[in-house]
């Protein structure tokens, strides 16, 4: 629908993330998917416990060729963030230290200010099961963590990765409402259009006595009007809508339009050709 | 450190999340435990291909049980909405329809108001190969879809229930900005603080002839209170700074300070405790 990969464009910039003694191939592959839907490209693996490269991380990584390739491995975390000028360090519960604690959204902005400025930047994220320690959250410029449920905070590494990327891409944009496509483009109707449709209804029902007594009718207009008034119809929509009034008035169920044409072996009038 | 999880806050409201006709377990359990992560709780599942209830999925939850245990299955999609008032469709790519396309943040945010007006909604996602149907989808009201990386736009099924659920919980966040703990408290210095670090260092210096030729003294104190003004210290950073420099200054590599006493045997000077 919107062309081979190919022709579409890859994102692979952005701040570095840093997985510190990652336990589980299947995790580091789901990682690398995720950096790879949000446009990031840098993986490092502090001393991971099944060593590089991994056959499961290959398998989850969904075809995140470009990250796994990309992938370095260091023996410490010191030697993992050597390059770079600021990092964050994740962590999910409070640490006793001096280190300002942000969300993902102002640390998203602040790698993206940090980026365009053109320093090198990373995320640093613990084990499975126990995060990073005091002293790896020490070498962290500052400390990131998630707005998580107060009685079921713990998240999943790959999941933790897929938020930042995620925030990372939305810091790019201009407007968080963008959206890569939209509905099929719609005018709004004129008054015009809408009282022709009030004109066309109004007159079918009056052939059938629907404004009974006579002396309701006004309110019922009213009514009627509200109905049809309270959201703004497009273009189509009152091109549809005076289809189904078309229908209704001038076939019967023991009289029924016939394949497109009118009994006089006619084509119908050009307002049916909008039923849907 | 934070107590138990049962003194702990379990958010369980807001939209249901319905998954149409899910094939893996795993992802079952996975979407589960990202709905708790971000405080949702009402899990529909549209004729699952394995059945319900299904072991992988209770695995992956990871203690997500209360998710796991209320989740209902039913055999239409039609029959899985029927008691919503406002659904949402999730889908990669455009469908050539006339619905509203969004993004998570709008999506959340109107979720949110919905649900503070005592609306009942959903959020549908389809099958983890090919999505939703364009008929399904056609049962939304509105389409939300993600900002990916446009050569790599698939997201796994969990990944795009956990991105709507931690968009849902930033929805009813009065500060996006806010955290849910802090750095441990500091106060800023006061500029006489300030001065007396520059004093203390500058009269070190001096009785070591640091300021020579002198002539230049009055430039070198520029610069280097230039150094320490740069970045506003705390209180407690300016306390940590004037111990380092009372043991550079007082003790040397030679005669180093003993085990907390001086020679003299008496305590060392308080402004030493502050050491680290």
């Amino acid at each position: 629908m919107a062309g081979t990969n190919s022709e579409r464009q890859l994102l692979a910039e952005g701040p570095a993330i840093i997985l510190v003694e990652p336990q589980m191939g299947e995790n580091i592959g789901m990682v690398a998917r995720a950096m790879a839907n949000f446009g990031l490209a840098e993986l490092r693996l502090v001393n991971p416990r099944d060593g590089w490269p991994n056959e499961k991380a290959q398998a989850t990584a969904s075809k995140a060729d470009h990250v796994i390739e990309a992938t370095k491995v260091y023996d410490t975390l010191e030697q993992a963030i050597a390059d770079l000028n600021f990092v964050y360090a994740t962590t999910a519960r409070s640490r006793d230290n001096y280190k300002p604690v942000r969300s993902p959204v102002f640390a998203a902005q602040t790698l993206r200010t940090r980026f365009r400025a053109g320093e090198a930047t990373g995320i640093l994220f613990g084990r499975e099961r126990w995060g990073l320690t005091n002293e790896e959250v020490a070498l962290a410029d500052e400390i990131v963590t998630f707005p998580v449920n107060p009685a079921f905070a713990s998240l999943n590494i790959a999941q933790a990765v897929l938020l930042m990327s995620y925030e990372w891409m939305k810091s790019g944009m201009e407007d968080l409402e963008a959206v890569p496509f939209q509905a099929l483009e719609q005018r709004p109707s004129t008054k015009e259009q809408l009282f022709g449709l009030f004109d066309q209804l109004e007159e079918a029902l009056d052939s059938r006595n629907y404004f009974h007594p006579l002396s309701k009718k006004p309110k019922m207009v009213d009514n009627l009007r509200a109905v049809l008034s309270r959201r703004a119809f497009t273009e189509q929509e009152i091109s549809v809508l005076r289809g189904v009034i078309s229908s209704l008035d001038r076939f019967s169920r023991n009289s029924p339009r016939k394949g497109g044409f009118t009994r006089s072996g006619k084509e119908a009038p050009t307002d049916d050709s909008a039923d849907q």
